[in-house]
């Protein structure tokens, strides 16, 4: 026969918190506490498998169900005391859902259910307080018929307003018991008047009804949706706890609050919480009344306003919470979140859950925790949500300042930023230069922002998603930014900018906080990062664990020096194309572009060298002892080329040629889809000079700097965008000769290696002919992404949010990696490539190296490295972290 | 002990046909002619394995090579009764090389070789002709020198052009056996001088010398190239020839020829030739003399003119050369090749092979050899090369009318067309409705311009390659087409083109030839296709032994008749698109495009529905009994947008909008990379109604053909540029509701398929989660290899030349699938699809459906049908049944 109630309560249970796929996380949880003899109202639970059965056949419970449900309900009425459906003394339970994970759309709760017109009665009688009776049974009446009858609320919020104003009072507190009679009555006449059937009043059909409404709603539309987004099957189905009603409000010697084992915010190991006397849960969310702290020390903390902590008046019930605190996160090693009642001096227990918390806090709590011997180092890494970290590691607002919201965007870069709007790149350099602060308000930005950016505090974009251009620049170089603001309307022009009816000049002062997306006029008070103590600590710890490298995607001093300090092993992205954009160089740039004859571009090129190879040499100097891999030219040309006639002319002249011929040459270039057109590697094949003299400038600035340094740094030469394993041999040779070159000149014995970005779905599938030349692979999963799908990052956003809402993408396939089909062709390229090269060095590189999912199967798939811009790396060396821990529970089990 | 060298000759050979990759394809059919008893020179073959040998151990023969070569060397002088090297009477031979495939770069010939300063004065006393031997021994040492040792031709050149100069001649044949003898000593003199040591007078080292040329030949940088490219592998090396010297020069008893066993251009079973007398194979080559024909017929065929025929002349040994044909070609059981020389009255065979013919002749010799009971009707079918078949579909210039040529483009699509000169489709379509025959001669050319492109005789553009917009409808509307003719400059403006400093201007006649890209000045005349008589006989044999069905890429009625015409079985890919672009119709579908809410779009598509349903009714009618493929609109709306200020404001007038408003949607609607934006199924996930009144156009349309003609047409709705399976599950439900109503409406009992288009490589990755919803799979591989490779086909004319020269492609992969790429994701598809339905229908549209190659590819992976433009449907008949046919013979073997 199968078990489908598990009951619970007075000092036993039958069911633990491991039973929580069959319990649900609640369920599992009360008969846990159960267990240890805390304190908990009797009840039972109803399996998940008595809502597969429900559903599966169409409705039905199981035969047995209902003899298991009265033995149960028997068993609660004997430790109570009292009867359900007792029309002189009632029992009342509450009836809430409970699923393995918790869940949107589901039917919550229903409390007081068993009364009627006759217990309600006896209720009054029972407790000696007609009006609680009657106001319970309105509030039973109202949330019954609302959540499982299907009544819509405002139904019962204007018959109770009607009374109030018939009563001219404002407050519910100010109705006596015989006006909830009357509001009670009609309820149930309004009930019967929208069903036209009357409200139950036998209690177990009551009871059966808010049953089969959890269970039914566990199909409901919203549900459903749900978790089809969140890959949760169908199968698991919720819980159903049904328990003997508590009741905090019956007097000043009952109460009712919430508590956590350690403060949520800062991770201190106080006892931190809050509670209300002669009240109900309801009353504090409802937010009628004010809680008040649980402990002396917090209520001294807040000045000592308002009414004394429990610890003053309930001294004796506060030390028996404080012991079930200690109890609870004994038990279950991890800060808990709890909800109590005090029904007339006498304590109960609720629920207790572990307690979400603030990124700082859950650090702090995790070290703490740690050292106290509680949970070991691999538990405390485990604790850590990657994506919480990113929190740490930016300046952040003041979550006290007030702030004066202009507009939201999407949260594209973290961190806060404040400073004078410009609307150009060249503004944003010239105020910097002069050390003004400032924020960079585009449209949308583009590789000549570059500089700009670099040199605003933050950037503001009006579109564009969470991968433009300037999300992708803004995350790699650490500068907060909230993109595709589209409420705001930038007029450049005019120099002004203007949201919610409000114009921003050009010079006035913003505020940008890009963890919420939030834009805010004027300046808001910021707190600095702290990247030692508890951070420090964990970190050491995850890089004890972590079999994946972690390196940077860089190519500024700057960048890779911050990387550096976040603990990078290298670079494993550095796109040279940005090297190109300074004004003094992006001239020699147009003249390579615009030189009819190889003479022509080597000219150009000759002068380009110094620049490229000093920049190297600083890099290189940063990196030192660490690889660094370089990515040849990759952009398409006519991305250097301006687009207007000024600079068109200015570039003509600069380059000694025919304005006529700068257009048509910039004609010429243009192309239907860049994205695919002549780029990468393409370049490399239709002009080796460009890539020879890139090639010359890092084998020159590896060779000084070992002079210099005495360390080898060891460049990784990689080649963009091969399809065909041809592709890189023509260029490998390349750059062999210019490696040879330069070892003989130099006297230097360079040691490089030479590979190639795998970001097409032919190079994946070749990857088997490609791994003969390629010495590593770096996957360009942006670009695979884009590939694999079809989908321009660029030209996504029109649909994105469709395509989200339609669960047709659970995340955005740009931030966490798509394993069914990009992850797939991952899988294949490195199991290609490792047939034909045992050894092959095999990285990701791209947005997805810092994203903590797409670390995982990296991981999973047995990558040596992942590269992500700077401000990620710690968030990429936990995931990282994680994925090794998993992949050995995993070997465990 | 291995045998590296095999003789023949004398009526007898150590070889046989059948050992091609042993003796190279010129050595095989020496051994067979020999043993057939037919006069072949003797002489003998060192073997592939030879070549090999010595390529691998860097240049060293086998040890016991140079005994073999000496038995068979005795072996010939026995044969002939000379000696090599005798210094009175010397035996001569020629050392040529052969591998087992023909290959460029490789050392070809060098005749005479024996002579040095002693043996050409026993070759003049024993030939009884001075001039001769000094002719014979000065053409030696001017081919030894420049194939063997590598001395430039002109130094050879120079000499002999000096002497004639000092003599006041102007033709080799005015000069005396005294000239020769001086013109041989200058001849060796100069190699000397250039080289530093005497040219070799021992004929041994002669003799090994050109062997190690020939070998060393086979590692030359072309022939590597070569092999590369056409995968042909090292390891097959290539054999070498020594056969003893006939002279068809000496006097009237002498001459040469080269003969076919049947008429190479025609097909007619008639003996066909060209012969000189008294002559060297050289002298035919170098146009000195006309050749005569080699028949009374013939000769009297071209009007009796010049020299009598062979026949005439020398009876008897023509009658043994007839003899000769006769039994090769029964031997061969194919049209032969044969060359010939008679040595004073003595006929001997020097080469026979398959002979090259042209598709008209190919497919008349195989019909006729099946007929006469020779060849199979599986072997006539082989023989004949689909790609050649393309020559007899379309009208062709008279290949022996005068042509003026412009400049030349690409061979964009097959065909000649002539007409007088337009700019613009609109000017086509005028000039057309007028009756007037027009060339439209655009620079490049876009959706709108179909209409202009269908009423234009044939299509002429200046950018663009073989798979640019114009080629690839051209191709499917069976229009001639010359793309990408990149010397030609347009004006628009003044109405005029320009080519090598000619001025063509509108209305001027000019001419295009599709099959070899020529654009002509004036009219050329025609000829007309023959679709009947062999033709027809052939098909039908395709036919019954083919597996793959074909269908056709068609969306007019004209095309769909034409299609069906050429044995189409059904339409594989009907591009709705295509029906929105007529000038009364885009308003509407502008008007949709522009409208802001959901019914302001509906109103639109009401209004395009009745065109839309009369279309499909129009094609079903001409389809009816077969399955029609419809896939529903495909490309990113701004295509239908109008790009010019005059247009914006017509369209903003008939759309009842404001211009601003019209220019504001066309730039929202403008994307960075619109090949991977908002197009395909995403058009259909946003704004459903488009695809609900394209389906009811389809199914309205079925049923009314249904009901009218008593033939079901089965509509198969095709859902493109699917990724993920819940995009084809979202727009399935869509298909399936429309069905259902017009079912219901209409009483008809509609019988549809609904499936996709895989064109994305995750569609192709995930294939078995959409063969979920998908009751069938089109691969679109235009867009799959655009994806698959990162390469638009738009931007990649840019750089495939390089890519072509340099080896990367070895064909255009949107001509030729890309087995090893986009093939491996169809494969993939193929297989993960069937995985989850047994009986999914696969498919391939697109432009590989029409390419032999492709079509094999198709048959190898099992897909059960091919789907191509109209005027290939023919060629991909005979390319499926080719395939089944290779793939019997692999089962077989």
């Amino acid at each position: 026969m199968t078990k489908w109630v598990y009951a619970f309560g007075d000092g036993g249970a039958e069911g633990r918190a491991d039973m929580r796929n069959l319990l649900g996380g609640k369920g599992a949880n009360l008969a846990e506490m159960a267990s240890l003899g805390l304190p908990v109202p009797p009840g039972f639970t109803l399996t998940t498998e008595v809502c597969t059965a429900y559903t599966q056949s169409g409705g039905t419970y199981p035969a047995d169900l209902d003899a298991q449900v009265e033995e149960a309900l028997a068993k609660v009425e004997g430790i109570i005391g009292k009867k359900f459906g007792d029309a002189d003394d009632p029992l009342l339970v509450s009836v809430r859902s409970g699923a393995r994970a918790s869940m949107p759309g589901m039917m919550d709760t229903v409390l007081n259910l068993g009364l009627n017109d006759q217990t309600v009665q006896g209720l009054a009688k029972a407790s000696g307080d007609e009006r609680f009776a009657w106001d319970s049974y309105r509030r039973f009446i109202q949330m019954y018929g609302d959540v499982v009858l299907g009544v819509e609320h405002h139904n019962f919020e204007d018959i109770l307003a009607d009374h109030k104003d018939q009563k001219g009072v404002s407050l519910d507190t100010e109705l006596t018991a015989d006006d909830w009679k009357k509001v009670a009555a009609a309820f149930v006449a309004c009930v019967e008047a929208e069903l036209g059937k009357p409200f139950p009043q036998d209690p177990r059909e009551q009871l059966w009804g808010a049953v089969s409404a959890v269970f039914g709603s566990w199909m409901n539309d919203r549900a459903i949706t749900y978790r089809k987004l969140h890959g949760i099957p169908e199968e698991w189905g919720t819980a159903v706890n049904i328990q003997s009603m508590v009741f905090g409000n019956m007097g000043e010697t009952s109460a009712t609050g919430v508590c956590f084992t350690r403060n949520p915010s800062t991770g201190d190991n106080f006892f931190y919480g809050e509670y209300l006397v002669n009240a109900q849960g309801e009353d504090v969310v409802a937010g009628i009344r004010t809680p008040q702290p649980l402990t002396k020390a917090e209520h001294a903390a807040n000045g000592g306003v308002g009414l004394p902590s429990m610890e003053e008046i309930m001294p004796e019930l506060f030390g028996e919470l404080d012991q079930v605190r200690a109890r609870l996160e004994a038990h279950y090693k991890d800060m808990q979140d709890m909800e109590f009642t005090v029904q007339q001096g006498k304590l109960w227990m609720l629920q207790t859950r572990n307690g979400k918390r603030t990124a700082k806090a859950a650090l702090k709590i995790a070290v703490d925790m740690t050292n106290e011997g509680v949970i070991s180092r691999e538990e405390a890494i485990r604790r850590i949500d990657p994506a919480q970290l990113d929190q740490l590691l930016h300046p952040m607002l003041d979550p006290d300042a007030p702030r004066q919201v202009l507009s939201r965007g999407l949260p594209a870069s973290p961190g806060a930023a404040c400073g004078k709007v410009v609307f150009s790149a060249a503004d944003a350099e010239s105020r910097a230069a002069k050390g003004e602060k400032v924020i960079l308000v585009r449209v949308e930005t583009s590789p000549e922002d570059i500089g700009g950016m670099h040199a605003a505090e933050g950037i503001l974009t009006t579109r564009g998603g969470m991968t433009s251009h300037a999300a992708v620049v803004a995350r790699g170089m650490g500068r907060p930014c909230v993109a595709g603001a589209g409420e705001i309307r930038v007029d450049y022009k005019a120099g002004t900018f203007s949201a919610m009816g409000e114009t921003i000049a050009e010079g006035d002062v913003i505020t940008i906080d890009g963890a919420r997306g939030e834009v805010i006029r004027g300046e808001v008070k910021t707190i600095q990062p702290e990247l030692t103590g508890d951070f420090a600590t964990l970190m050491a710890w995850v890089d004890e664990v972590r079999q994946l490298k972690v390196r940077t995607n860089a190519e500024t001093p700057d960048d890779a020096a911050t990387a550096r300090k976040f603990g990078a092993e290298g670079i494993g992205l550095c796109r040279t194309e940005h090297m190109f954009f300074d004004p003094a160089r992006i001239i020699n740039m147009r003249e390579m572009i615009l030189a009819d004859t190889e003479s022509g571009r080597r000219a150009a090129l000759d002068k380009l060298l110094p620049y490229q190879r000093s920049d190297f040499v600083e890099l290189f100097t940063i990196m030192r002892g660490l690889p660094v891999t370089v990515r040849l030219l990759d952009p398409p040309l006519h991305e250097f080329l301006p687009t207007n006639d000024d600079e068109m002319a200015e570039v003509a002249e600069a380059a000694g040629a025919d304005v006529a011929d700068v257009k048509a040459r910039a004609a010429a270039l243009h192309e239907a889809n860049p994205m695919l057109g002549l780029r990468g590697c393409r370049l490399g094949i239709m002009y080796p000079e460009i890539y020879e003299m890139q090639c010359r400038a890092i084998f020159e600035a590896a060779a000084e700097v070992q002079k210099s340094t005495g360390e080898a740094v060891i460049p990784e030469v990689m080649i963009p965008l091969v399809g065909m394993k041809r592709e890189l041999d023509i260029l490998k040779e390349v750059v062999d000769r210019v490696a040879g070159e330069v070892r003989t000149a130099s006297g230097v014995d360079l040691t490089y290696l030479t590979g190639t970005m795998i970001e097409l779905p032919r190079a994946a599938l070749t990857a088997d002919q490609i791994a003969e030349p390629a010495e590593f692979f770096s996957f360009g999963t942006n670009d695979l992404t884009q590939t694999t799908f079809g989908l321009s990052r660029d030209d996504s956003g029109a649909f994105l949010g469709t395509y989200e809402a339609k669960g047709i993408f659970e995340v955005d396939p740009f931030v966490s990696i798509d394993t069914e089909g990009v992850g797939e062709l991952v899988r294949i390229a490195a199991e290609r490539g490792r047939k034909t090269r045992k050894d092959i060095k095999l990285g990701i590189c791209g947005e997805h190296g810092g994203d903590p999912a797409s670390v995982a199967f990296c991981q999973k798939v047995g990558l040596d490295y992942v590269s992500c811009s700077p401000y990620r790396v710690p968030i990429a060396r936990l995931a990282a972290a994680q994925a090794a821990l998993g992949a050995e529970a995993l070997i465990d089990a």
